[in-house]
C-alpha cells in the first residue's frame, strides 16, 4: 500500500482555546499491516471535550499526547486490509487510532461493530465511549433511585443527552441545563427531560430553585464553573455530584475557578466524586446491550451532529465543541 | 433561686471575624428548674470553629443562632438542683446550654459524665463532640486501610489532633499540617504523627510531595483554602477527602474561594464528602468507649487549651481559634 495518509499532529501545547497553529496537517504514505494488524480507513472521528485535557502537559488519567504525535481520538474505521484473525475486510471497527485518514493498528482496545444494526456515528456516541460515560457515571457514581431528582449540565451535548435519557428510563425526575432555547426544546422534546433551563437566559438561580422543589439528589456535571456553584446550593441531603467534566474551565488555564460553594457538601452530607469511564471497560458490553435495547424500543434516541470537511476540519470542529455549537454527539466525517 | 446569670447573647450577624460588638453580655436572674429539669452551673464552654457558621443567616445543618439568643455552645456543667430522675446534685453533665454561667435545662441531648474518670474539659474534647467528629469523619468518610497515607490539616487543633492519633492507632502513616514549628513539634512529638508540615514556612507544595511519596489516600480537611488545593494535587487513585471544616474561609464572606484543583478528583477517581457528626449520635457511646480505652492505655493523649476569664472572655477566645492561637482543644473556663 502506498496510499497517502493525511494526519493531524499536535504541533505544540495550546494556551486556552486551541487555534489552527496548535496542529500540523501532514501527508505521508501509510505502511502495510504486519502480522496481527489491520489497515483502516477512518470513516468518523469522535470529537470530545476530554481532548483538550489530553493536549496538556502533566499527570492525568492517561498520558498527554506528545508533541509531533497524531492527535488522539476514537474513530470508526472500515477495514481495508487485515492480517488479524477474526477481522475481515469490509467490517467496521471502533479504535483509538487518532485524527488521520488511514491507520495501521493491531486493534488493541478496539472492537468490531455492526454497521447494519446502527448508524456508524452511533458507535462513537450512545453505543460508544460517550454512552458508556453517561451510563457508568450516572449509575455507579450518581446511584439514582426511582423518583430522585437528577440535574444534568451540558444536557444537549453528547454525554449529557444520554444521561437525561438513561435517568428517565430509570424513573427519575430529570432537569437539564443547556445553552439556548433551541437546545432546551431538544432536551425536553426529543430527550424527554421534565424541564430544561437555559443558562444563557437571566435568573438561572431562581429558575433552578423552581425546577427542583425537592432539591437535587444527583448532579451530573459536564461543565463546572458557575453552574456547578449554583447547583451545589440546591443539593439534597446525601446528594451525589458526579464529576464528568468541566468544559467551561478547560481553556481557562491558571484562571480556573473552583466551586466556591463546595462547603454545601458538608451541610448536606453530600459527595462529589470523579470517575473515568475506562475503569468500567469490563462492563461496557453489558451497558451497550442495555442501551441498544432502549434504542430499539424507542426509549432512547441517538442524536449525532456530523461535521464534514475531513481531518483538515478537525481543529475548527474541536473549537465548535467548546463554543457550544453542537447538539448531540459531535463527530467529524472523514470518508 | 435568684442567682444572677451572666449570658452572652448574639447581638447581630458578624461580617468577617466577629468583634466584641457582635455579642451583648447581659445579666438576668435565673429561674428555678421545673419538673424534669435541672439547674446547671457552667464549668467549661467548648470553643469550636463551627460556631462561626452558626452565627450566619441561612440554611445549614442546624438553624442559625437567633439575634438576641444566648450563643449556642456545648458546655460541661455541674448540677446545682435537679428535678429530673436519675440526675443528682453534684453530678456533671455535658449539655448544649450555651455561653452563660447558669442554665435551666431538661437535658435534651445532654448526658451525665464521670468527672473522676477524666478531667472535665476532656468531655468537650477527645471524649466529646470533637473526638466524635474526628472518629466518625475519619473512619466513616475517610475509611482508611492499614498502611494508607492520611493527611490532616489543623493537626495541632482539637479535631485534627484527635484524627492524627486515631489514624496512628489504626495503623496508618500520618502527615499533619499545622501553623508554626512549635505546633509541628507537638504533632509529631506528643501526638505521634510521622511528619508534620508547617504551612507558614516556605515551599509547602514541595515538602508535601516529599512527605507523601505514595501520595494521599485520605485527606481530613479542617481548613479549606490553599492547603486543600495543594493536597488535591497529591491525591492517590480512589482517595477520599473528608470535609470537616474550612476554618480559613469562615470569615471570608463573599470572598470565599473554592478548590481550583477540584478536577483532580476526576483524574484520581477520588471523592470529597461532607459529614456532620450529629448523624452518628446513636454510635457515640461505642466511639467514646474505644477512645477512653486508648486514653487509658496511653495510646492517645487528650490535650486541652484552657482559656480563663469566664463568659465575658468568650468573644476574644473565639477569635483566638481563627487566629490559630490554640494547641489542642480550646475551652473557656467559667467556674
Amino acid at each position: 500500500m502506498t496510499d497517502t495518509n493525511t494526519q493531524v499532529r499536535l504541533a505544540k501545547r495550546p494556551q486556552g482555546l486551541p487555534g489552527d497553529d496548535v496542529f500540523d496537517v501532514v501527508e505521508e504514505p501509510v505502511g502495510e499491516p504486519g502480522d496481527g494488524e489491520v489497515l483502516l480507513r477512518t470513516r468518523y472521528v469522535s470529537l470530545d471535550p476530554a481532548m483538550r485535557g489530553w493536549m496538556n502537559e502533566g499527570r492525568s488519567y492517561i498520558p498527554p499526547v506528545g508533541i509531533g504525535e497524531v492527535m488522539r481520538a476514537s474513530v470508526v474505521g472500515e477495514v481495508l486490509a487485515s492480517r488479524k484473525d477474526g477481522v475481515e475486510v469490509g467490517q467496521h471497527v471502533v479504535a483509538m487510532t487518532g485524527v488521520q485518514e488511514l491507520a495501521v493498528t493491531d486493534l488493541t482496545g478496539g472492537y468490531v461493530v455492526d454497521g447494519d444494526a446502527a448508524p456508524l456515528p452511533t458507535y462513537l456516541g450512545t453505543l460508544g465511549m460517550t454512552g458508556m460515560t453517561a451510563y457508568f457515571g450516572l449509575t455507579e457514581v450518581g446511584r439514582p433511585k426511582e423518583g430522585d431528582t437528577i440535574v444534568v449540565s451540558g444536557a444537549a451535548g453528547a454525554t449529557g443527552g444520554a444521561v437525561v435519557q438513561i435517568a428517565k428510563n430509570l424513573g427519575c425526575r430529570v432537569v437539564g441545563i443547556a445553552g439556548g432555547a433551541d437546545k432546551c426544546a431538544f432536551v425536553t422534546g426529543e430527550l424527554g427531560a421534565d424541564a430544561c433551563l437555559d443558562y444563557k437566559a437571566d435568573g438561572l438561580k431562581a429558575r433552578l430553585r423552581e425546577a427542583t422543589p425537592d432539591r437535587v439528589d444527583v448532579y451530573f456535571d459536564n461543565v463546572g464553573g458557575e453552574i456547578l456553584d449554583l447547583v451545589l446550593l440546591r443539593l439534597a441531603r446525601g446528594a451525589r455530584v458526579a464529576l464528568c467534566g468541566a468544559i467551561s474551565q478547560y481553556n481557562a488555564g491558571a484562571e480556573a475557578k473552583g466551586p466556591a460553594n463546595y462547603m454545601q457538601l458538608l451541610i448536606n452530607r453530600a459527595s462529589m466524586t470523579g470517575f473515568v469511564v475506562f475503569d468500567y471497560a469490563d462492563r461496557y458490553a453489558d451497558a451497550t446491550g442495555i442501551m441498544a435495547g432502549w434504542l430499539k424500543e424507542g426509549k432512547m434516541v441517538a442524536k449525532e451532529d456530523v461535521v464534514t470537511g475531513g481531518v483538515r476540519a478537525f481543529s475548527q470542529a474541536l473549537r465548535g465543541l467548546f463554543e457550544g455549537a453542537n447538539t448531540g454527539k459531535q463527530v467529524l466525517q472523514v470518508a
